[in-house]
């Protein structure tokens, strides 16, 4: 079938964390104070132009220390088996990590964010910009995270 | 280096779409009423389970139709040159899209869903559930598109 061939991604740059291994990285990136470093590579540097005027970018990047998958996963948040597509967990038939990161500063090709939650060496694949009217939705309705979240189990 | 080896992703699914082709597809598709029909593979399904109650998803897609990439490209809001990673541009090194789509209904493997600029025949590569407390943010400076949103030119 013609919707099941391979495709092929080159990353775009790589993410320096201090996040060093899967079990550092926070469950919820977005309260972290830490810094992460995103390294561009310099062949996409001009991509950048005016990228200074935005505060939150979406960073899409590789899962690359996750290893195949289970349909149904245990959350951090509950004991029961949810659908994986109704989680966050790394392991994906198709292992793309998104967060919404805050920008700090750029330098030159490196753009030093918060709220970042990937780990050490991750593979970079895409920025977009952080736009409300088109990424938030007003009257979300939450399923099985309904009241568990900031509940975690550590 | 390690960071720049190919990544190899298979489709999850392949989304039906009222958008025939890349000039039918809305530049803001979030605020479409047409109904899309997310089809997940037969063998992702159990990953389903349970989200009929998030009422968004987040759909991540490839953008098949897309060839090249400039790294500064003109956008449908004004005439000047933005770099690419401050657009939505389908032309990307990564051709990746994303889209939070609200989610009308469940009938086993089909998603029907509103508000998916994706045209007809993209592949699906992944669904999220949509979290606001994770995927938004108070305060986003929109650098370039700041009162330009909703101004595009036809």
């Amino acid at each position: 079938m013609e919707d099941r061939y391979s495709l092929e991604l080159k990353p775009i740059g790589v993410i320096h964390s201090p996040f060093k291994n899967t079990g550092k990285a926070p469950y919820q990136g977005y309260k972290s104070e830490e810094i992460s470093q995103i390294e561009v590579f310099k062949e996409f540097e001009e991509g950048l132009k005016d990228i200074e005027g935005f505060s939150h970018i979406i960073v899409i990047y590789w899962f690359h220390k996750s290893q195949g998958y289970h349909l149904l996963v245990k959350t951090p948040w509950d004991d029961s088996l949810h659908g994986l597509f109704t989680t966050r967990s790394p392991r994906r038939p198709c292992p793309l990590g998104l967060t919404v990161a805050e920008l700090v500063v750029r330098e030159k090709n490196i753009l030093k964010v918060k709220g970042l939650d990937a780990i050490d060496g991750t593979p970079l694949l895409d920025i977009k910009p952080c736009i409300p009217s088109t990424d938030e939705r007003l009257g979300v309705k939450l399923g099985w995270f309904e009241g568990r979240l900031g509940r975690e189990k550590s």
